[in-house]
């Protein structure tokens, strides 16, 4: 399986993708470590029967582990796990190509090794790295990188986003040259693989910044469940899903094209992520009365479903009227706003949660073809008028080319450096 | 029940009292807001016959809760939880008597609602609150709130700990005249209910530090299993449990005695908190060949075992000598130093892992009658001699009262004010 196939939690497809998750624990081999814990488990909850029968290992998720090779990397389209964390370094300024071709098989046998629950060769603590909860680890690359390797294998949206008339950064979470994006169901687990690539990168790169992120816990509610942010808003309805027909096109590269066209060769099967770091005010939020909170967005606070009625997923009215003849969905609602009539336009967001003590708000990111003519246009139109504006400021961002999928053969970054 | 009863996740008992947990959410009207996902959960699983009975909500947390009132607070008996977070304030020189009465009647309103899934009214994200996974808030109190109402109230044991000659304290993590520590399974309804509290806090007090931690994720592993801390060690196996004889006498205030002797009337119930955020250094532990770091603490790495054998909770043979009559637990391993002769010497740990992205370590946190007669001589001995300073720094300390328990007639702090 590629993780191409992966559907998003939010999807009815997620329970079909989490029971394949624990197949791959009952069959393959490094998951194997949790076999044993998830044996007695039927019996510690004092479920009767469920002592040894094959389900009831379902409630056991640390020894799941999602596969990392294939076309794509994992952790865009494999189901939003319960924590992320990003990781942006600096390269050093001796770390030529050959270094970068070090760096990468480094990364890649590290990866493969902890996404699997098979602790790295030098991993001092195999017992942290045997239980992965679905750790992915997603690498991608900014523009420094790329220019070190050839200024002409830069696509041409590998670069800082134009200036947005709210952007307040504050220098703390912006650009990068290398991402190290982690994402797992278990707190544990990710820290450990966080340290062990960081640890692994030293000698190429220092580190710039990091931000973790979280959305629900693993199996606190049932499966199919769109997150909540902070807000309390319903954050994730409308999204192209990877079942979709026009998925490919919106998210993955070909390289069919060209560096000066952004679709340069050595990305097929890559993707481009804008991460943007979004503060909220929630104090001020909160002083606004329920139905201002949800015209703001353009849908209900209980259960996401659009202002003109039904359900979460049931189509937005955008012509119903109230019955002062007003739209019931506002001009300025971020929904209006943020939607596109042009379906090329369209992107794959998947955000979560961020609470630093005292700040808290959305990690926005993003996976589309070309954030010049995805991202780009839905951000211009948004920081002109969005309801929403006067709760969020945007405090940091980057742009990273996700690099192609790899497989035991052909490593990471290698279609980038040969 | 009171929190008294709890026991710990380590101890076979945390299984009765999940199933408690469960219970309460099928019979405590406060938890019903679960109730409507965790009907439909043995269906989304897929786990054919589980649909409707209710062993099947066994496995949906999220809208487990656990009562906030008793004899003691919850959070300090009560099963450990996959996050925590402490927030530390400092009064505002305006916080008088009459203001502090106001404080914590509204802090206990909160409480009770947050804890048990009913929002406060106050709450404007209620969606935010409806699971609450387990979620305890515990109140700790300073010495300079202490004197504020009365100088003479101050248990003798209410100061900064004694400096011990490694401390290395930043400034960022030292004292602080008020606690709120949340645990919960899901970190979403805990940073909710960690801004709700923070708001109610903030006309009393100014924010003075936070510092949030994790163990291992709810429900990826079997119940039972002792945390492992970011060393990859065993961590918590040697512990008081609470259904212990002397468990009490080790642990929790009776208000018998005077504020000299740190069993002032008004503690009856409560208890008293040492918070040590300790650094880990990871890069050099990483360093040591694997018998020398299970030398440094006297137990193996895979399991916990001591070095003289059995499995995790087998008794250490301190007197064995290996084949060159030297002790096979070290002179100066960890256990070896940390463990008390004297039976009232005994700390309650609770403690947890930090990774603040690019520092790590643990939140050691212990709770006992007095800190002067079970902390402090145990950290001097550390302090004096333990194979694991070389890779651990006390970089943050602080000691507070946690305040007795509450009942719905005598709110929190009722004993400090009348
Ligand atoms: C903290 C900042 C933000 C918050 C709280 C927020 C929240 C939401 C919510 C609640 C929805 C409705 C549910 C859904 O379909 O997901 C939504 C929709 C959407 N948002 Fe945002 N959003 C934020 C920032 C952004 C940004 C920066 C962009 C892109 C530039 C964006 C693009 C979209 C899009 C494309 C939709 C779907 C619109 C549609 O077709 O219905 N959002 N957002
Ligand atoms: C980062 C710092 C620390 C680490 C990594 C650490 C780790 C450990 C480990 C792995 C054990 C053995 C398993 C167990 O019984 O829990 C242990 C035991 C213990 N530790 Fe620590 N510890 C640290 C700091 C402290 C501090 C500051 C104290 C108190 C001042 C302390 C007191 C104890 C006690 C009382 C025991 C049980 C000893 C026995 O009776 O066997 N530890 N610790």
């Amino acid at each position: 399986m590629s993780p191409d196939s992966q559907p998003t939690a939010a999807s009815p497809e997620a329970r079909e993708s989490r029971r394949f998750g624990r197949r791959a624990l009952l069959t393959g081999g490094a998951a194997g470590a949790g076999l044993g814990a998830a044996l007695g488990f039927g019996a510690a909850l004092g479920i009767p029967g469920l002592r040894d029968t094959p389900t009831a290992r379902a409630v056991e998720f640390g020894g799941e582990s999602l596969p990392c090779h294939g076309v794509h990397q994992a952790g865009i389209t494999t189901p939003p796990t319960a924590h992320q964390r990003y990781v942006a370094y600096t390269l050093r300024p001796e770390t030529d190509r050959d270094a970068l071709t070090r760096m990468f098989r480094i990364l890649t046998g590290d990866i493969e090794g902890l996404t699997s629950g098979v602790a790295p060769l030098a991993d001092s603590e195999p017992e942290l790295a045997a239980r992965p909860a679905r750790l992915t680890i997603t690498i991608g690359v900014g523009q420094a990188l790329v220019e070190r390797v050839d200024p002409e294998l830069r696509p041409k949206w590998l670069a800082p986003l134009p200036k947005f008339s709210r952007d307040r950064f504050s220098g703390s979470y912006d650009g990068g040259d290398l991402l190290v994006l982690l994402q797992a169901d278990d707190p544990l687990p990710l820290a450990h693989a966080a340290r062990m690539l960081d640890r692994d990168l030293r000698s190429f790169a220092t580190h710039s910044w990091t931000q973790q992120g979280f959305r629900q816990a693993r199996e606190a509610e049932a499966d199919g469940t769109t997150m909540r942010n902070l807000m309390g808003q319903v954050d994730g309805t409308i999204n192209p899903r990877p079942k979709d027909e026009d998925f490919a096109d919106l998210v993955w590269l070909t390289g069919s094209g060209t560096a000066s066209d952004g679709n340069p060769g050595w990305l097929a099967g890559g993707s481009a992520l804008v991460f943007r770091r979004i503060r909220m005010e929630l104090d001020t939020w909160d002083q606004i009365d329920r139905p201002g909170r949800e015209q703001t967005i353009g849908r209900t606070l209980s259960d996401g479903a659009p202002l003109t009625g039904g359900s979460e997923h049931t189509p937005v009215d955008y012509e119903a009227t109230n019955e002062f003849g007003l739209p019931v969905v506002p001009a300025y609602a971020h929904i209006r706003r943020a939607r596109s009539e042009d379906l090329g336009e369209r992107i794959f967001r998947r955000a979560v949660n961020y609470d630093d003590g005292g700040e808290s708000g959305l990690l926005f990111a993003c996976y589309q073809r070309d954030p010049l003519s995805q991202y780009v246009p839905i951000q211009e139109r948004l920081d002109e008028l969005d309801l929403l504006n006067e709760w969020v400021t945007h405090t940091g961002s980057a742009v990273f080319a996700i690099l192609p999928g790899f497989t035991p053969e052909r490593g990471l970054g290698a279609t980038l450096l040969t």
